[in-house]
């Protein structure tokens, strides 16, 4: 049984490419004492891994040369040598970008079969999901009345935000590239507005969307968007900071023109990573089920099928070209 | 009985100049009824004061061209139609730059007299030292142990934020411009460590004086100390931004490029006007008030003689040429 695993090749300069990864055949390992063997059964491809192909300070370690692409899956297991683990049990892993692999039972979650589709907890059910939820609650704050605008708004983490937004009265405004992701993010979503920055009028468009300013800004893309927004904040008004991707692939960071907004309107801004509340998923998963299975949270997936599409799939969605949770069925 | 008052002539585009100012004189008007005669006795000139000069949207409306210099002082009523105060109280005015004016009582603030000089009221014991105690205390948040580090550190505001992060058991680093104000904040104020950011070596400069990093930075100038400061941000730090004093003679803003800091150290930035804790200047001042006489702060002012200096005040303040809290001695 051979193993296929995407390694980092390169380190881009600006955007990621194709040639960046190398695709490595191997034969399976056995498990170890204390292991267990995972067959991946779903991928998921994130923004964040664009800061792992870097040699920056960040907040954890980037992927070496020659290193496995980092990544959560969701797998089975095959054979296990720790006593927690049978064979057949789905787990939540951050194995990669490979088909198979062995972890210490200690770094896997099991994941409930038949509550949701098994894909979710790398979605609305997991990373993305809880990111959304603490993003919002414990940063955001949002009071009912209150407007909250979130960025890539179709995406994993900003479709999360906008409806959580709703549930806690507000009138939830979303950003996103083109009218078919605005349509989705108004129609399917139920947000209030969605501007599209590709329409060229980004500031006119949601100074229109929001007519009493902004209170709450859920921030996933940086740069210019980011700039527009800092002038729309209300005072005392609060950017929760989760992701800049417009940065990611750029060689200089954008340059934050409006900074004096946050002295002029006593603006909170703060920056958050999903594994600083760690000890409170557990909150989280049952507020974002339940929500799911009440119908009042909707989510769209768009899968990629096979492991040798991972790279274009990751190119791609740091150029906004995915529609929904971006995934790669791995079997 | 004459008055002379300082009127805004012109706003001017990038540094203020003397210029933009008119000497105006005119009788002293009597007070009507409800209101108070005062006497201005001292002068405060604060950073804040460009932004008023300015078409800008702000905190607070700007200053009109034609209308009194908006600034606080401490005078002595002459006459009153209040009964809440008599002739001889001393008092604290939003009076502006004049010799003379007329307040509604409201307006007005009594100062006890012989506890402190009448100017320390326009100083540690005023408006820069509430907005170190509050800027520090409910934002910085400092614990024992971390670095705090303030730019502007022999100003107003930043020699009492320093004096007060010793008080909370922090190291206390400052940035000053030139070795006389350095030496003086740490000889004088007991700071920990003081960086001249005129010296050329800001980056390694600071990192050598918080070999810990930051927790903690109070912003008072902005441009590229911010940036420099981004770098050396701990994670969980607070950046308490109280002015951007770098910025408010430019045309264009400085722009920010280390804000990917923000989210990979989740930094909280929140901006602060002092007028947001109006309901707890009591605490402050009792604080304030007990370090001072305890002779755990330490305080220096600028005097600068007649109100005739008035401009050329501000315009030195805003190029960093004052040593201390600039104040003008009315009377």
């Amino acid at each position: 049984m051979n193993n296929k695993a995407w390694t980092l090749a390169s380190y881009p300069a600006g955007w990621v490419s194709e040639e960046n990864f190398k695709l490595v055949e191997s034969p399976v390992p056995p498990p170890k004492e204390g292991e267990v063997l995972v067959k991946n059964l779903w991928l998921s491809l994130d923004p964040y891994m664009r800061g792992r192909m870097s040699q920056q300070k960040s907040y954890v370690k980037g992927v070496e040369i020659g290193e496995v692409m980092t990544g959560q899956t969701v797998g089975e297991v095959l054979e296990s040598k720790d006593a927690a683990f049978k064979p057949g049990d789905k787990v939540l892993t951050g194995l990669g970008w490979q088909l198979y692999g062995c972890a210490k039972g200690a770094e896997l979650n099991k994941v409930p079969e038949g509550r949701a589709p098994l894909s979710y907890y790398l979605g609305c059910l997991g990373m993305p999901g809880m990111t959304a939820y603490f993003g919002l609650k414990e940063i955001g704050a949002p009071k009912a009345g209150e407007t909250v605008v979130v960025s890539a708004a179709s995406g994993a983490v900003g479709s999360v935000v906008g409806q959580l937004a709703k549930i806690a009265g507000c009138r939830a405004v979303g950003i996103a590239g083109g009218a078919q992701k605005c349509d989705y993010v108004v129609k399917d979503l139920g947000f209030d507005a969605c501007v599209d920055y590709k329409a060229g009028n980004l500031y006119r468009d949601l100074r229109e969307a929001c007519p009493k300013g902004v209170d709450v800004y859920f921030e996933n893309v940086g740069g210019e968007i980011l700039d527009t927004m800092l002038r729309l904040m209300n005072p005392f008004s609060r950017i929760v900071v989760c992701g800049l991707i417009s940065d990611y692939n750029a060689t200089e960071p954008y340059r934050v023109a409006m900074f004096r907004s946050i002295l002029v309107n006593r603006i909170k801004v703060q920056g958050m990573i999903v594994f600083d509340w760690k000890d409170r998923y557990g909150e989280a998963l049952k507020a974002l089920g339940g929500y799911l299975a009440a119908g009042r949270l909707k989510y769209r997936e768009s899968v990629l099928e096979g492991i040798e599409r991972a790279p274009g799939g990751l190119v791609s969605l740091l150029k906004g070209g995915n529609f929904g949770k971006q995934l790669v069925k791995l079997a």
